[in-house]
Parts: C-alpha cells; sequence; structure tokens
C-alpha cells in the first residue's frame, strides 16, 4: 500500500473502472452511470458492483470491490452516505487510486466530520477521492462518460471543471445545443480532496482540451489553485465564471456547497493576476469558449472591422474600447488596402464600411484585403442584414474566408444581425464549427478574451522576487509576543520586524532620564517625537504621552517633563518603561500596505494610497504572494489615486521604487514567517524621487494558536 | 399656409400619404416602399408620384405631387439629393404636413448647407421633415409600413426609434425572428427636423405602445429630449442604446450621421436623471423590450428566486445584487410558505430550492405558493435541464403560472439553462408571448430593468427648485464685459454674480490708501488676504501682489506697502486700481461646482470635491438643468467621496444643505441669463453642519458673438 499520490491521469483515462451502487433499476443514478460508461464505447474494463450480484447492461455485477479479479483504477461510489466510509476502506484494500464519490450528505449538509474521516483515510491509503456530492465525469481522450449526465456528449476541445453538479448537466445540453464539443468535464463537487489544481495538471498538457472553463463557487486552496493557474494560462485559455460573488450570493453558495467564497475585490485581482477570463454570465462564457476553441492566436495588436452598416460599425468600435481590443488607424494604408473594395460612398476608415449594398461578393474581396496585409492582425467581421442578403452566398464565403484566416493565423469573428435567415446560417455555420455571433458587442468581447489570454502568454516571464530574511531573527519577535500570549506585535517589536526586512523606519531609541532624551533628540536630529512606553497606558496620546514637532533640546526638556507629569496624573500607579524619542518624518505622499493570509487565496498583498483613498474611495489593489517586481509596479498602476505618485499639479513624481521596494519587502516578511497573519504599514510616507520614504507605523498581528 | 406645426399624429396615422419617386422598378426602393404600404393593408389613400405617370401595383402614378386631387398628409420623398429642395417646394405648395426624406447625400457626407435649407423652408411652410437619410417608418395602429426594409414587420407592443437606418432593418429582422413584435418603427437618420423628443409625443400616449427602444448616435437639441424623456419615461419604459460611447466611437458616429456624440458620463447622467434604461448591447436591450412589453408592474420590491439548482440560485443572487433586485429575506416567513412544497434536501431560503428532483409539479405549486403570498411581490424562476425534464408538462405550468401572476400583478422572470429541448420549449413559448431566457444572469437583468423603472415612476414628483435672480443686475455685468469685449468676468465682477444669487463669498473691499486697507481689515475681521487690483499684473502672486493670512492691522499695514513695492519693481507703469481686502476664508472641506451648456444638452451643472477628487479620481456626478432639491442631494450621494461630506474617523457632518443651495444657485445663474456659457467655483469650503460655506473662487465665461 503505498501513500504516494497516484498520477492524475488515471483519473481521466482509467484502464479499469468499478461503479460501487451500480443498480438494476434503470431509473437509479447507479444504472443511469453504468450505461452511460457503456454506450460511450468506452475501452476499458468495467466491474459494476452491487451485493445481489446478477448482471447489468450484459457485464457481470461483482458483490464487491474485493471480488473484482483485477486492479482497479478507478471506483465511482454511488452508495448511500453512511455507506462510503465503508466502501472507500475496501477500495483501499483493494489498491483503487481514484474514488469519485457521486453520493451526497456530506459537509454541503453540515456533514463536515464524515468528509473529512474519508478523505484523511483515503489520503493515507495511497488514494484520491474527487467530490463528493458530484454527477461524475467525462473524458475525450478514452471516450469515457462516467457521469449521470446526458447520454450524448459532443466531442470536442473544451473542457468544463464545475463545482455545481446540476449546472454541470444543464452545461452539457446547453453545450450539446450550442455545438460547442467538450473534451472533458469533472464535477468537483464539495472538493473534499481533488481540486481545480489538481485537475488543470492533467488539462494544461492535455492534447484535445484547447479552452477550460471552471465554474468556481468558493476557493478552498487558493494558493495551489494561483500556482496552477498561473501556468496553466500560458498555455491555454482558462475562463472562470465566479458564483457567490455578492454578500447574498456568497450566503447562497456557502449553504451549497460548504465553502467560503472569497470577497470579490480578492478574487478578481487575483484572476487576473493569474491570466484568467473571468465571464460575467454562463452566456458570456460559452461564446468565449466557442471562439477560443476555434480561434488561432493574433500575431499582433492591430484589428480592423469590416462591416455593411454604420450602425454596428459605431456599436463595435465602443466595444473594442471597452474589451481593449486596439483598432488600426494608419488611415493612407487603409485607404491603400480597401479602396480597391470598397464601394461608392462606403468608407475606408476603421470601421472599413462596405455600404447597404455589400454583397457576399464584396466582404469576400475586403477579408482578402485584409488577410493578405500584414499590418493587419485580426478582423471583426460584421453584417446587419438587409433586402440583398442572399445566404447561399454568405454561407461559403464566411466557411472560405474563415479557413483562409485560419491558415494564416489570423483571428477573425463574425457577428450577423437579423431575422429567420441569419439565424439559419447560424446554425448552418455551427456545424461546421464557425461561431457567429448576433450580437456585436459579445463577438468583440470574444476577440476582447484572446488578446487578454494573448497578452498575458507574451507577457515575460518574471520570476518573483523574494528578499532574504533574517527568519531566527524574526522568529525570535514572533515568540518572544506569544511567550506572552500576545495576538499581536508591540510598536517597538513591529519596527524591529520592519528594520529586519531593512524596511526604512524612523530612527529612535528609549530615553530613561531627561539628559538621555536630549542626547538621543541630538543623535537622531530635530523635530522628533516624544511617547511615552507603558503598557499601563493604552490612549497615549490622550493622556498627554505624546509630543510631536520638538525642534530644539529646551523643547525636548520640556516635553519629557510634561509627559511624565501627565501620565502620573492619568495614572499614577503606572510602570513607565521610558520615553520614546524618535525622528518625526516630514510630510509626504501617505501609502497603505497590507500583506495578510486570506482565508480563500492564502497570503496576499494590498496597497493602497493614505487615508481617504482607501477608507472612502476604497482604491486599494490586491496580489497573491509571491509578486515580482512587474506585480508590484503593476499594483500600483492599478490605483486610481496612481497620477498622485506620478505627480499632479506640478509636483515632483514621487519615489514609486521605494513603494516597490517595500511592497515587496513585506511581502516577503509575511511569506517569511507562518506565525505572523497580518502586517499593515500605515502611513507609508515616500518623498520625491530619489528621496525615499519612511514606514511611520505598523501593525502586526499572529496567527492565533499557533 | 400655416406656419403653425402640424399634429405628429398625422406622422404616423395619415389618411393620405404620396410617395414621390415611386418607381416602375422592382428594385428600386421607389417600388419596395409602396409594395410595403400596399402589402401591409394601409387603409389610408396612396399617391404614387414619378413624372413618367403610369401605374405601379394598380395605383395610378401621378406626374406630380400638385397633380394629387386631394390634400396630402404625409409625403414621403425618394428623389435623388438634389432634386430633393424643390421637391420639398411643391409639397409645401400643396399643403403637405410631413415629409419623410428617404434619400441620402446630405449632412451624412457633408451637405449640411442643402439639409439647413430644406428644413427652414418646410418649418416656414408648415411642414415637418423626417430624415433626410432613412428607410421610413412603420406604424401599427394604421398597419403603415413606410419603408424600404421588410415586408413583414411582426405586430405588438414595442415601438423602435433609429438613428442608424440599416441598424433599424436588420432590428426589424431580429424582431420578427424573436417573435418580439413592434407597435412602431422610426428612422430618424440625420435628425434635421423632427428628432426623438417630436417622436415620444406620439409614442407617450400611444395605446398599442408599451415599451420604447432607442438606438442614439448623437444627442441634438438635448434640452427638448431631457424634457420629452422625463415624462415619458413616468408613462412607459424607455430603453436606450447609446452608439458611439467610446473617442473612437464617438469619430466613428460623428462620420457616420454628422452628429456631435457626447462625454459618456454626461450622457450616462442625464440618461438616469431621466428615468431612462441604458443597455449596453443591442441583445440586453431586445431581452428587456421583450420582458417590459410582456410584463405587469411589480407592487412591491420583495423578490424570491425559485429553482432546482444551487449553482444557478447563485449566479442568480449576484445578478440580483448587480440588478438592483431585492430579495426577499424573512426566514421565518419564507419556510412557512414554502416548506410545504419544497422536497427534501431542499431549501426555503430565498434562493428556494427545489432540488434536482423536482419536477413541473413541484414548481407549479411553488409557484403558486409565492403567488398567494402578499409578502412576496416578484419571482425569478429558475430551471437548470435535468434528466427528469419534461417538455410537456413544462409548458403549460409556465404558461398557466405566467397568466396567474400576469392577472394577479406579480412580475414572473423565466429562465431555463439546457440542451435542444429547453430550446424547444423557448420557441414555443415564445409563440404565445412569454420570454423564457437561456441565461440566468440575463433574465435577472430584465426583472432589474423593470425595478429600476417601476423606482423611477413612483419617484414623488419634485418640481425643479428656480431660485429667485435679479435679471437685470445679471445682464449689467455680462453687457459690461460684452461691451469691453472680454469673453470672461473679472474676479470681482464674478464674485458680484454671485452675490446676486446670494451665495455666500469673502466679504472684501477695494483700498486706495494704507488707512482704508487697515479700516476695511478692521471691519472684515482677521485673518485677512490683500491682493493688488490691476489690469497689468496677471500672476498677481508670482510678482508678490498677494499677501495671505495677515493677522493685525500691523501686519496689513506691512504687507500694504510690500505689495506696492513689489508691484513697482516689477512693472513701474501698471496702472494699480487699489488693493483688494478680503477675508480670508478658514479651512474646510472644498467643493467644485460647475455649471455650462453643454453642446448636446444645454445647461447642465456638475458637482465634485475639490482638488484630487476631481482632477485624479474623476469622482464628479452631472444633471440637466434645471433640478430640483431631490436632485441635488442625489447629485451628492452619487460621488464616491460622499461618505468626507457625512464626516469620517469622527469628523462632524459638513454642511449639506449649503452645498445643495450654492448647487440650486449656480443652476438658476446659468439659466437666468443666455450671456453665460460657464460658471465655475473652485472651491467652494463647506464647514460643519450649520456653520455654513464660502465661495472662494469663481471663474466665469460668456458666450462668444453673443
Amino acid at each position: 500500500m503505498s501513500t504516494q499520490s497516484p498520477d492524475i491521469k488515471l483519473l481521466f483515462e482509467p484502464r479499469t473502472l468499478a461503479v460501487i451502487g451500480a443498480s438494476h433499476d434503470p431509473n437509479k443514478i447507479g444504472y443511469k452511470i453504468v450505461q452511460n460508461i457503456v454506450s460511450n464505447g468506452y475501452g476499458g474494463r468495467v466491474f459494476p458492483v452491487n451485493p445481489k450480484g446478477g448482471e447489468i447492461l450484459g457485464l457481470r455485477v461483482y458483490r464487491s470491490v474485493r471480488d473484482i479479479p483485477e486492479a482497479v483504477d478507478v471506483a465511482l461510489i454511488v452508495v448511500p452516505a453512511k455507506a462510503v466510509f465503508q466502501t472507500v476502506q475496501e477500495c483501499a484494500a483493494h489498491g483503487v487510486k481514484f474514488v469519485p464519490i457521486i453520493s451526497s450528505g456530506f459537509s454541503e449538509v453540515g456533514n463536515l466530520e464524515e468528509e473529512r474521516k474519508i478523505v484523511t483515510y483515503a489520503r493515507a491509503h495511497g488514494m484520491r477521492v474527487l467530490g463528493p456530492n458530484i454527477f461524475g465525469l467525462y473524458s475525450v481522450t478514452p471516450s469515457l462518460n462516467a457521469s449521470f449526465g446526458p447520454r450524448e456528449i459532443p466531442k470536442g476541445n473544451v473542457a468544463i471543471v464545475t463545482q455545481s453538479g446540476a449546472l454541470g448537466v444543464a452545461m452539457i445540453g446547453k453545450a450539446a445545443a450550442d455545438k460547442m464539443g467538450l473534451s472533458a468535464i469533472i464535477s468537483v463537487g464539495n472538493k473534499a480532496d481533488i481540486d481545480e489544481a489538481d485537475l488543470l495538471e492533467y488539462l494544461m498538457p492535455h492534447r484535445e482540451t484547447r479552452v477550460i472553463l471552471i465554474y468556481i463557487e468558493g476557493v478552498k486552496n487558493g494558493d495551489q489553485l494561483v500556482r496552477a493557474l498561473k501556468r496553466a494560462s500560458k498555455e491555454k485559455p482558462i475562463v472562470v465564471i465566479k458564483a457567490g460573488r455578492s454578500r447574498r450570493g456568497a450566503i447562497a453558495a456557502a449553504s451549497h456547497t460548504g465553502s467560503l467564497a472569497g470577497t470579490t475585490e480578492v478574487f478578481d485581482a487575483i484572476m487576473k493576476q493569474c491570466g484568467v477570463l473571468r465571464a460575467e454570465s454562463i452566456q458570456e462564457a460559452f461564446n468565449w469558449c466557442k471562439f477560443l476553441a476555434t480561434s488561432v492566436l493574433p500575431q499582433g495588436v492591430e484589428t480592423v472591422i469590416i462591416t455593411n452598416g454604420g450602425g454596428i460599425g459605431v456599436i463595435a468600435t465602443d466595444a473594442c474600447e471597452k474589451y481593449s481590443v486596439e483598432l488600426y488607424d494608419d488611415l493612407q494604408i487603409l485607404e491603400k488596402i480597401f479602396s480597391p473594395v470598397t464601394p461608392e460612398f462606403g468608407s475606408t476608415k476603421n470601421p472599413i464600411d462596405l455600404t447597404g449594398q455589400a454583397t457576399a461578393e464584396h466582404y469576400r474581396r475586403a477579408l482578402e484585403a485584409a488577410l493578405h496585409n500584414d499590418a493587419i492582425h485580426s478582423v471583426i467581421a460584421l453584417y446587419a442584414e438587409t433586402a440583398l442578403f442572399d445566404i447561399a452566398s454568405f454561407e461559403p464565403m464566411i466557411k472560405d474566408s474563415f479557413n483562409a484566416f485560419q491558415a494564416q493565423g489570423k483571428p477573425i469573428v463574425f457577428s450577423a444581425l437579423g431575422g429567420e435567415k441569419i439565424g439559419q446560417l447560424t446554425e448552418t455555420l455551427r456545424h461546421h464549427g464557425i461561431p457567429l455571433f448576433a450580437d456585436v458587442t459579445e463577438a468583440v468581447s470574444c476577440l476582447g478574451a484572446l488578446y487578454a489570454h494573448s497578452r498575458y502568454r507574451s507577457r515575460a516571464e518574471e520570476l518573483p522576487e523574494s528578499i532574504q530574511i533574517d527568519a531566527s531573527a524574526l522568529e525570535r519577535i514572533v515568540e518572544n509576543a506569544r511567550r506572552e500570549h500576545r495576538g499581536f506585535l508591540l510598536a517597538h517589536e513591529a519596527q524591529q520586524l520592519l528594520r529586519i526586512a531593512h524596511i526604512p523606519v524612523p530612527r529612535s531609541a528609549i530615553a530613561h532620564t531627561l539628559d538621555e532624551a536630549v542626547r538621543y533628540a541630538d543623535e537622531i536630529g530635530y523635530p522628533v517625537v516624544l511617547k511615552v512606553v507603558s503598557r499601563d497606558i493604552l490612549h497615549k496620546s490622550d493622556v498627554g504621552g505624546v509630543a510631536l514637532d520638538l525642534d530644539n533640546p529646551q523643547e525636548v526638556a520640556d516635553a519629557y517633563g510634561a509627559i511624565l507629569h501627565n501620565c502620573r496624573a492619568y495614572k499614577p500607579n503606572a510602570v513607565i518603561d521610558g520615553i520614546e524619542v524618535s525622528q518625526q518624518a516630514s510630510p509626504g505622499t501617505q501609502i497603505i500596505i497590507g500583506a495578510r493570509r486570506d482565508p480563500s487565496f492564502g497570503p496576499i498583498l494590498m496597497v493602497g494610497l493614505g487615508g481617504i483613498y482607501v477608507e472612502v474611495m476604497k482604491d486599494v489593489s490586491f496580489r497573491a504572494l509571491p509578486i515580482s517586481r512587474q506585480d508590484a509596479l503593476d499594483m500600483l498602476k492599478e490605483l486610481k489615486s496612481y497620477p498622485l505618485l506620478l505627480g499632479v499639479r506640478g509636483e515632483e513624481k514621487r519615489d514609486i521604487e521605494t513603494v516597490i521596494d517595500v511592497l515587496l519587502r513585506v511581502g516577503s516578511l509575511l511569506l517569511a514567517s507562518e506565525g505572523i497573519s497580518d502586517i499593515e504599514i500605515n502611513p507609508l510616507i515616500v518623498y520625491e524621487q530619489g528621496r525615499g520614504g519612511i514606514a511611520v507605523d505598523a501593525r502586526v498581528l499572529l496567527v492565533l494558536g499557533g
């Protein structure tokens, strides 16, 4: 018995398959699954298991998995929840590698304990669990339909991973109706063990899969997911539908699959970081998948719109801006390319307007002109139905153009608006695997998705930057706080933490006498701040325990006396450990930097401009850690308030390099110690370019019970 | 001959109709139009006009409009552009009331002059012009299809007004394919005369029209449009597709119809103010129209989602938040209503989950429960296809439920996700006028549109608030500046303008001697600001012509001398009119208020928080003038930075009433004088609630050449 994890490939391409809980009753799921497996022509051996024995669909039924005469790669479990654990034990004893548990009645109804017990046992015995609470899986490579979903699944190049079983089944139906072929569909259900990250390992190199569609409600092991998505997005487009985005939706999702839905902003930021294409609806996801599964990648950014109507051309132009599709705008070259093929009263500006008189032949010639010119890298071809519409000539024109563009490596997206005949054309082209979109905006959004994927792929691979941290020094601070049963660091400890990461903090020292205070102030340089150090005095400012703007020795001496006096008056028994003398940072631009362990995604980093910008305007950006230097800059650029760092109203540019540096260092700090849960620097004051910055205040929380 | 405008109703419901340029050639537009009119069974008399005479489709052809033996209400003009003017003259001579000019070749190709000449002539002779550059119009009331679009137009309750002819023709096709019946469709083309506002006059009370869909690229006479939309939105939902939203799209639109596309932000804000539903795409607009044309209005806000799958329930919940649909959440009452009709393992929380085992009968009972409970005001019914799907039982269930909900006055929207059979069901229901949406998000967006319309309808009618302004005092200031050929007001004139509207400004006086300066300062109260008054010195601060923070008579005296010295040193010959002594406003929250004449919408008002919030964060809101007190408050609430006025971080609430008051006054100022083009107060400093505010600086521009 091995506790090594089996190769995930076996789950999709098993040599042998058992269905435990196979049923003789055609109305039962346990029958349906066997039926689907058999009727899809799965090439491996199938072993139905049922204590009653007998035969199902011509297959011998075994009374127990133990009776099966050979090794079993995958055993689907369809028995009632309370019998699952014993079944899993039997599977383990028989050397089964994967157990997809179809049965429900686990964490989704609050029965988390049983689910955990099953997974712990399975993992300890070298088995992996898919589910529970799933409809099964489908895989095109061995033509395996091990699900109780539809019998016929259209073969193709889109793989679907779905957290909702019912939605998955309905999506198979929709895919069939839309002629969107599937290469695999996997129901992950409660994700007690196998999750999206595991499945991506298989789907990433899978030849038949060109696009991966993931329906996700909650994230578990987000850091693994992030790593998997980042790698997979470099290989093929990944489209994600995230449900449970709203506060209310998150509650609904939690009661549905028992997993915590992360906050929308964090999720969106991290998906973007991973190069994932987030769709707003099922329809949008399907549109994108249909297009991405058939399209080649663009060789450049220049797009032209070819249309027969000004109105749809304008709508497409708007959509190009919305979906970041760049329109080619060299008017001279456009005229050179398109004037020979544009009818009178048309326009060779982009959109190229072939006018309402345009026939299929006009389109053919205009598309050929675009195809053969290297300045143009992709085409949006639009048609608004006119009285001239002739389905007999448009169908071959679109087919020929589509094929020619594919061959040349230029993406092309088609959209046609009109009546029944356009519907027929759409249907016919669908059978040839050519998507024709009824809505202009949807068509452009597909090309936008392709370009977003293409940009991520071609982004220079930059390694995350890890700053060397003295881990033992860090642990000493954390351990010390723990010994004192504190869940947080004291101010000077937090400052020490920052110093370990070489983050600039104000110079400071703790004085125990008036003379010391003045000497330290002289050494530090004026102005200075004085602050009482005492665990007995919490709100130091309120009781007169803090003095700011001290410009010379005399003011330091006066303040020293006043603070002591105030504190003694406030609490005569307070133990006063000294008076902290520190450098007073001069004013500058305030930045807030936070790092924390997100319940979904693990270590994440946040940045925003200080004060109002974060609190009121919610102007912050997020990344999953670790990040590269480029990521850190991107985080800043995503802020609406970024222009303030570049300098507005004639102000000088701020020291952006320092902000990036502190971001990388704060991220590295969090990653360097498992004991830290939160680090917040508020504010980091930054000065003009080249003049650095200073972390004036920091708050550090520790992992509870760690 | 009357120059009175004819009733717009005649355009839609003419008693007699001429087609000037009617053709004998079935391939020509001039034939197609006659054919469409005849074949749609128009009940009035039709007079084709063509110099050749003869007969078209059995109708006698007149050689000239002058030969027609009776009065002609509407004469469609289909002659070449260069012959249009003469034709219009003939129509005028014959007493024609409306001339839809199908012909193109006018402002859309730069020929603005001819277009203007035609309209001016027509208007002077009591005629109105539709177009030019249109495909015609269709009206269900007299069954009139006076267009060269499709012959068959499905009858129904959606009216379309389109600026793009080609798009309009294609939309007719799409409407037919989607079984979305039309009550009217009007192509407005170049909008040389008749525009959307005129057409709304007819469509607003039009019984057959339940929803109005407007495709618009550019706005002309925006203030009329705003008034018309505001009124019409109180009667029926108005859905707008605005093209030319992007910078690039606006250029494309301009070259297409020659009208200026307004900036997106202003357009969006004003549409919202008018209660208009702005769709993001043609598909979205069609979805909304289909639903709105069939749905009753809700009697309250509480919505329940009824579903058979958790996943689509979660997606719908998210969509409810996105589209502002409120979900009923009294769990006890929900349980009471739905537990009798929910299968085991289902959920009576909202979404109500009938589980994957749900049949049509389960749905029927759950929908009935929702229908008969007064706590629930609308329903979203979702279905994810399962193996149990039975089209024969779902079709009557949906039909019965839809009818029962209509009868009870409760909106219900249906969505079903799945394969071919769901497609068939959708098609069948379509024939019964019941929309079934394939996409959950789209279904919810429809209900969201209905609620947005319902909220606007039920919004208390608040009259715009106009502040009494001394118009003659205002004109004196404007006239004075004009006499001096200035396009702007001087600082003290602008201040005087604000005083006329009783907007608080700093107390100030112009001193000509040192004694005067000190006396004024004493009267005004310290601190004061001194500033040189001289047209010869532009950048007063730079040359030492300004002194701030003067706290006592001695500092005023010193500053007075220094300013004179500095100015003389800078420019010995400068004419110095005096030294302005003014109250120095104490610090507070800075607000920017602007009013200007927008090229599309006429007088508009803008507000934002001072400095960075407007400049960097682009956090501003707009309204078309005039506005009510409630509108002014709404403008502030739309600002992301609004919490700063409410008080954050323990600060006190700001004097919001003062901001509202100044907004109303600035708006009234702009409306009170045609001579003013721009007023900007920057900053208006506001203090804590009850402490008012002060307009520190104002810039006023005048209408050029006025």
